[in-house]
């Protein structure tokens, strides 16, 4: 079974077939980490309930935690105004980020005036 | 004055000269948006204090509320792990999204088993 047509047909992909998918802690509101689907990553995550998606660097599918333990489970995902962004929100155990801090926007935070 | 060097030497932008920037609410968490900046962006966003984006759609610089009002008073800004992904906290005045919708993601939840 692929994604459902309805889903697929609102879904605008980038040159390379592929949606951002912003992932949020869903209680607490923190943005975990920015991660990138194409239609199968979005249906395994819809069927599946765990955070999988597209790595552009190795070019394969990965399922968060599947190395780290440190799994996604999906409580919702949302489709952007423009059909060219996703929400996931999920609960995630432990890091989001592979340096071990809990977001991967913890430790670089650029100066305001 | 362009964007500072050492800001600049750390982002990775995708093959448009653009990175992706998550603006987030500051105090409630909600993801409110998520619109793309180049060098010049980043810049104008963290020296005015006012979300500044680049739109693709339109081909030009974009600051948030300049037509609808609906400013983005920016809090703080953080680059990812991976300097590909920037989050860009803000106070957001009235709706985000061009639909009236408060968030771009208020509309459209798919399906969870």
């Amino acid at each position: 079974m692929p994604l459902d047509p309805k889903i697929a047909a609102r879904l605008k992909r980038d040159g390379g077939g592929l949606v951002p998918a912003i992932v949020q802690q869903y209680d607490t509101g923190e943005v975990l980490m920015l991660a990138w689907m194409d239609d199968e990553a979005l249906h395994r995550t819809l069927t599946t309930g765990r955070g999988t998606y597209w790595s552009r660097s190795r070019g394969e599918y990965w399922v968060k935690g599947d190395t780290s333990g440190h799994v996604q489970h999906v409580k919702g995902v949302a489709l952007d105004c423009d059909g060219d962004t996703l929400l996931v929100k999920v609960d995630q155990v432990g890091a989001a980020c592979h340096t071990g801090d809990r977001t991967c926007f913890d430790a670089d935070w650029l100066a305001l005036p």
